[in-house]
């Protein structure tokens, strides 16, 4: 066996630890019970380092420099090992007693969030966050220096490769432009509009039911997946397992069905990554930003528009028989309705990138250092007003202290969600142009020539392409918000 | 950190890795959708091999060496490291490869099984169990040596630590005896009851429910631990953990109830396991004659007394309103009905240590080469016709080919059925004594004093005595089949 068959073999290895990570984290949303979480969170880190030992073994670091010497290596194969090594160096560059520091002020600081952000005690949590923040820094100063690259830019790159701050600034600039011009148009024309409540039961198991006939509908593979209940909805799983959650109020369908749809996009591209490489790094998803560009092409594009909701509503309508104003116009109301909030996860797809410019805004003055964690209510608060024009003065627990990424040490990665939003327009944009009868399919609730483009444009590819090269090849060019902002204008105007 | 601290630290990790996989194997008997079988293998075999390494990594042996000349340890901690050096000899004293050898034609064995036992041919499935049975007796002989005892005493002590076949051989030929006088009488006996049929609808939801309760009355901990739905039920998950689970029947409710509340006999077990020390080999479960005699002291003792029936029949009407026919009388006829036939799980308990006594008596003569595995459908045949009148004759698949065991490599492990009812039954007497109104607060649904009973003599000792001392502090004296006779002869005539 060569250097780099050694290196399948290995990383092959790597996948099962993965694998046996995945399915017992998503166990630990949706099925523990709560005296099985002490000893979960034990089994996990020790799996944790285990993981982290088998990854950084010193025989890798010889056998890339060995493979990197074989001439006969297939495209696939030399991005294969271009991942192994970049996982490979984020994996070691950082000193282990670091990681430890890092995941231990993770936890911590996580708990203490859960608790002070109910009490909108910002005072209490902010020492937390310093604290927490202090590491995450140093370690992406280690990292910047290993891929010669800005701190933030390392960080964001870690979530979605290749994207940086050279191309996410000029975009949310034009961006926030856009949609302040926008917002003010689409909330007036709204105005006329006449939503009607939809009031009734809606029994948890009929919701289910509803949501595995979309789900499969839309192509989800149930002999390779299923549908289950957590707090927070998540994909998890492995691309042939593959894991939705969603949750239920029994005095509403529709926002659990649109959390369903959500992540069967997410879902679709799991389970539609290539067979052969599933086991590889170059075979995983390719980021972040791509993976969102998939949960919301299903979800902005496809199931928010008109013509599939013509086709959800007499699907709807035999769930929930007794109920009034289950009407295609009125279901695209509701599901349309924009309206500046405080709350980027409840924020409709107009203003939502509106939050996630502020929160990139903030973290590019954390780490140019302009700011510090003390200042982010303030700061928070003004560009609140200045972007949506609401205050979280004295309010940070809908303000600053509103997501979990931060606590748990993750920043660097609300910009995959807008820029999964802009990719997934212009996706949309370029397989209109590829189908032309598009929108009689999704009416008639035909998903299999979109899906079929997917699988083919984006899915099977993996990681092989970067990001910007994906987009080139299925949409003919490189990122472009145009098609965001034709997708606004056309929906919204 | 003294060696036996340091051995503490290390299987406080082995046991991380047990709780990973015991969570996984659970997933994917409960949970797990058919497509992700393949990779779910895969990466159990990757744990499994980690979990190896583990328990043989060489620094255990030296530090079980040197733990033996600690002279401060406590009798909990004395007892911990016999079982950590049983668990490392039994690791270590079998040739990797041949370890590995086994598993791979256990694997193939069982599918051949599954398939061929379909189709009744015993003709096609005997090379593959001459195959496998010759690689149990290889490593059978191997722990022979190892642990200084005969070649189906070492399997037996494996599943079952303590027990013998000079233990057995008598009891079992007591029963043979006895049995063969008592069932033609209860036969006669019963031939007088009136069993009412209970025909209507049971809906999955309703019977969950009702198991639901019935398991909270007894005294599980939904807290710590769930019941789920899978093919064939059982007790997996982690004493802070434990997943139990069953199968429903649309068309009747008795069978899935009494496999939860056999069930919920294993899983009590389990949560009464001491918190102290649930992380080490001393803090685990005695073995499998003593968990069925947890199992069955629930099922046999408690659930098919009339004393509990009395309790069960008004909650049962409760969930089952449009059903006629649920009565005390008629359900404690259901659940004491006695007939001879072919199939072990399907047995009744006064036939059913016949089957096990039959299998046994095989397993002998095949480890003292007196017969051979082609030899096995006339021996089978033979017994079954000796003991319960019934013939096998071309119809294996009810015969030798009804189990999993000898198909997956395990043998030794049938007496544990036998020991656990005559553990059981033993157990009641002692706690009839101890409990003067039991019966009343059976008829109650009151099991909390029977619990803490059963906690303070069974659950909470784990691993600390041999459980011929656990029965003698127990019940005041060792193993005695009496208290198995009289009980059947108190219920049956």
């Amino acid at each position: 066996m060569n250097a780099y068959q050694q290196l399948e073999q290995h990383f092959k290895k790597y996948y099962d630890f993965e694998n046996l990570a995945a399915i017992v984290s998503w166990d630990e949303a949706s099925m523990m019970p709560a005296g099985g979480g002490k000893a979960r969170a034990e089994a996990l880190a020790t799996l944790s380092a285990v993981q982290h030992d088998w990854l950084t073994d010193k025989k890798v670091g010889e056998l890339i420099k060995q493979a990197k010497d074989i001439d006969s290596l297939s495209l696939w194969q030399q991005k294969n090992l271009y991942w192994m090594e970049k996982e490979y160096l984020q994996a070691t560059c950082i000193p282990v007693n670091l990681v430890e520091e890092f995941t231990n002020e993770s936890l911590i600081c996580g708990q203490a969030w859960r608790e002070l952000r109910a009490k909108n005690d910002w005072k209490s949590f902010k020492p937390y966050l310093e604290k927490l923040f202090q590491k995450v820094k140093t370690m992406a100063e280690i990292k910047s220096q290993t891929f010669n690259k800005p701190t933030l830019d390392v960080l964001i790159d870690e979530y979605s490769p290749g994207l940086d701050c050279k191309t996410i600034t000029p975009i949310f600039n034009s961006l926030k432009h856009e949609l302040a011009k926008l917002i003010p148009s689409i909330i007036e024309k709204q105005k006329t509009r006449q939503i009607k409540t939809l009031t009734g039961n809606f029994p948890v198991e009929k919701q289910k039911q509803l949501g595995m006939e979309i789900m499969t509908r839309l192509g989800f593979d149930f002999n390779h997946g299923r549908l289950d209940v957590s707090h927070h909805p998540f994909c998890g799983g492995i691309s042939s397992d593959v894991r939705i959650t969603t949750r239920y109020n029994e005095h509403e369908f529709l926002s659990s069905l649109m959390a369903i749809t959500h992540e069967t996009g997410h879902a679709l591209y799991e389970q539609g990554l290539s067979k052969e490489w599933s086991t590889q790094p170059v075979g995983h998803s390719l980021g972040m930003a791509v993976h969102e560009s998939q949960s919301l092409f299903i979800e902005m594009q496809i199931c928010r528009s008109l013509e599939y909701i013509r086709f959800l509503v007499p699907i709807a309508q035999n769930y929930f028989r007794d109920v009034a104003n289950i009407t295609a116009e009125n279901i695209f109301y509701h599901y349309t309705k924009v309206q500046p909030g405080l709350i980027r996860v409840d924020a409709d797809e107009v203003t939502y990138p509106l939050h996630v410019i502020l929160r990139y805004e903030i973290e590019e003055k954390l780490f140019s250092s302009e700011i510090t964690v003390a200042d982010l209510p303030e700061v928070w608060d003004s560009l609140m007003q200045n972007y949506l024009g609401l205050s979280t003065k004295g309010d940070d627990k809908n303000g600053v202290m509103q997501d979990v990424h931060w606590p748990s040490g993750i920043f660097g990665y609300f910009p995959a969600y807008t820029f999964g939003a802009l990719i997934a327009a212009q996706l949309f944009s370029a397989v209109k142009k590829s189908i032309p009868d598009l929108k009689e399919q999704l009416q008639q609730g035909n998903f299999k020539t979109l899906l079929s483009w997917l699988r083919a444009n984006i899915h099977q590819k993996g990681r092989l392409l970067t990001y910007t090269e994906l987009l080139r090849q299925a949409t003919g060019e490189t990122l472009n918000p145009d098609y965001y902002f034709a997708h606004i204008k056309e929906r919204y105007l």
